[in-house]
C-alpha cells in the first residue's frame, strides 16, 4: 500500500519503540530503514523491523552495551554486545571518521552484532566528511562458495565511497546472487525466488524461499565473485567475527577511511572525481541503450523522486504486521 | 616450445638487459615474469617483454628516477618517473610494508608508470610480512563501462591478501572480461578472441584482437563488476593517475597494508584463516563437481608442479622474438 514519507517514518518509529529501543536508538535505526525505502530497496526497509522482532523473540535483547575493546590512534575494535548492527555499525563508522580525520587513515572493526543494513548508508556518512571509505560486513553462512552447495559465508556486502563536489560515488554490492532480505521478504509475502539463486538443504536447486533459507543461496559472479565474498568474510574475521558465525549473530563490520590529502589535495581529488563522472556519462551507449551511469546515481535519483512525490509503496503484509505490533 | 625454468629465466634476463635495464632492475622484473610463467599465466610472462620493448621503441625510457613526492608516517606518494610498473609497484609495496609494519596501517600510491603486472605478486610480498593488504591498479582506458562501447578504464585489477600459517589467501582479479595481455598475445600469435569480450572502434562486437585494441574490451560482471572497475580507477586517481590516462602511461598503483594485531592477535588471526580454509574445503561440491578451493590455491599448486617438472611451455613466436632481440 502507499504511505507518505511521514506516515512510514512514524510507523517505523512506533514499531521499534515497541521492541524496547530507546528514542535515540530508534531514530538511528529509522533513518537507515527510511533511506532504504526512499532508494527503492524496500526489502531492506520497514520489512526489516519484522525480522528484527523475530530475532528478538528468539534471542531477547542483550543488556551488554557496545564497547571499545582495543584502540590506537589509527584503529579501534568494538564489541557490539550482540546489539543490532544498525547501531553498532553507525558507532563504528563515526569512530572511523573521527580517527581518519585526525590521523589521515584509520581502520575500525566491530563484531558480535547482527543486521548491519546497507553499507552505502555508512559510506554516505564518511564521504560527507570528505573521506574515501571502504566497508565490508560478513554474516551467517547463508551463501555457498562457487562450486559448492552449502553455506560458508553471508551475503557479504562490500562498499567503497568517494567524495566529490557534485554527487558522491558509492559502489555497494552484495556478493550473493540474491540478498538475504529479499529471500525473507519473498517468504513473508509468499513469492517464489528467481531460478538459479538457491539450493535446498540437500544441495538441489530450489525456488522456494523457505527451502533456500534452510539450504544455501548461490554466490554472485562465479569464482571471482565467490572469492570476493571470501575476502569479505576474512575482513569480518579481522573485525572479530568467528570462523563460522551462528544464525543471525556474530556478524563483523570493517571500515577503513582515508583522507585524500594524504596523497593528493582534497580539492583536486574531488574535482577529478566529478571530471571522471563526466567522462563516464560521455560514453557511447550500446545500441538502443540508456546513458551510462556512475554508481549511486540511480539511488540518488530514486530517493529524490520519492521525496518529491511523498509516496512509498510498502507491501500490505508488512504494513499490517507493523500496525498489529503497535496495537493499531 | 618447452623451456626449463633456468633457460626461461636466462632468456628473460638477457632480453631485458638488451632493453637497457640494469642488472638489479632486471632481476626484479624477471622474478615477476617468471612467477607468471610458473603459475600458468604465460600471457603476463615472457611475452610481456615484447610489449615492453614495443613501448620503449615508441617512447624511449625515461631518465627520471622513481621519487617519493609526499610522505607521512602512514602514507607515501611516489612519482614513478614513467618507469616500468614492475619496478615502481615493487618499490611502492616495500614502502607500504615498512610503514604498516611500524604504524600499523599505511597507504602508498604511485603514479606515472605503466605495466604493473600481477597484483598477487605484490600481495605475496606483504602477506609474507604478516600484513593484510589491498592493492589496486588502474591503466589506459581499454575497457568500456557496463552499457557502453568506448573505453573509460583499464583492465583494472584489484587484489586482497591475507596471511595464514599454511598458505596465504590471495584474491586477485581483473575487472575486464578479458585481460589486456591476453588480447596482446592473441594478436601476437594470430588467434581470435572469445565471443562477447570486445567492441571495435565503431562499437560493434568483435573477435579480432587488433580491432579490439582499437576499440574497447567489455567489463566483467555486468553493472556490479563495471562499478568495481570504476572504484579501481578512482583509487588509481588517488594514487595520482589522471582522469583519463594516455596509451600505456600514467597508470596508478595503490596499496593499503594493515597489521592484523591492530584489531586482534596475529597468531589468532592466522590460525583462523587456516580454519576458514578448512571450512571452505569441507563444502559439499555441486553434483559431479571438484572440491571447493580457496583463492590462490590453484596458483600455488600450478607453481609447485612447474617447479617440480622444470618445464614451461612458451609460445614459439615469443621465444623466437626474444632470441632475436638477444641476437641468438
Amino acid at each position: 500500500m502507499n504511505l507518505t514519507v511521514t506516515a512510514a517514518r512514524e510507523l517505523a518509529h512506533a514499531s521499534l519503540m515497541q521492541l524496547g529501543y530507546s528514542d535515540a536508538e530508534t531514530w538511528i535505526i529509522v533513518a537507515h530503514l527510511m533511506d532504504c525505502e526512499l532508494r527503492g530497496l524496500g526489502f531492506s526497509g520497514l520489512a526489516r523491523i519484522l525480522s528484527i522482532a523475530e530475532r528478538l523473540a528468539d534471542t531477547p535483547r542483550s543488556t551488554h552495551p557496545i564497547a571499545v575493546v582495543k584502540e590506537s590512534a589509527v584503529s579501534a575494535r568494538l564489541d557490539g554486545g550482540d546489539q543490532l548492527g544498525y547501531l553498532v555499525a553507525e558507532r563504528a563508522t563515526r569512530l572511523a571518521i573521527d580517527k581518519a580525520s585526525s590521523a589521515g587513515i584509520a581502520i575500525v572493526g566491530a563484531s558480535n552484532t547482527w543486521y548491519t543494513g546497507m553499507l552505502s548508508y555508512y559510506a554516505e556518512m564518511a564521504v560527507a566528511q570528505d573521506l574515501i571509505v571502504m566497508l565490508a560486513s560478513n554474516a551467517s553462512p547463508w551463501v555457498a562458495p562457487h562450486g559448492g552447495t552449502e553455506g560458508r559465508f553471508g551475503t557479504n556486502p562490500i562498499c567503497f565511497g568517494f567524495p566529490s563536489n557534485r554527487q558522491p560515488v558509492i559502489w555497494d554490492i552484495g556478493t550473493s546472487s540474491i540478498i538475504h532480505a529479499q529471500v525473507k521478504l519473498a517468504q513473508r509475502i509468499g513469492e517464489a525466488l528467481p531460478a538459479g539463486v538457491a539450493f535446498d538443504a540437500a544441495g538441489r536447486e530450489t525456488r522456494d524461499p523457505t527451502a533456500a533459507l534452510g539450504g544455501a543461496l548461490a554466490p554472485w559472479g562465479g569464482h571471482k565473485g565467490s572469492g570476493l565474498a571470501i575476502v569479505v568474510h576474512l575482513l569480518g574475521m579481522l573485525a572479530g567475527s568467528p570462523i563460522m558465525p551462528g544464525e543471525l549473530r556474530d556478524f563483523g563490520f570493517l571500515a577503513i577511511a582515508v583522507r585524500p590529502d594524504l596523497l593528493t589535495s582534497l580539492d583536486d581529488y574531488k574535482a577529478a572525481v566529478d571530471g571522471y563522472a563526466n567522462a563516464i556519462h560521455s560514453t557511447r551507449p550500446v545500441e538502443n541503450g540508456a546513458p551510462v551511469r556512475m554508481p549511486f546515481e540511480r539511488s540518488m535519483a530514486e530517493r529524490a523522486a520519492r521525496v518529491e512525490t511523498d509516496r512509498l509503496e510498502i507491501p500490505d503484509e508488512v504494513v499490517q504486521a507493523l500496525r498489529a505490533m503497535c496495537g493499531q
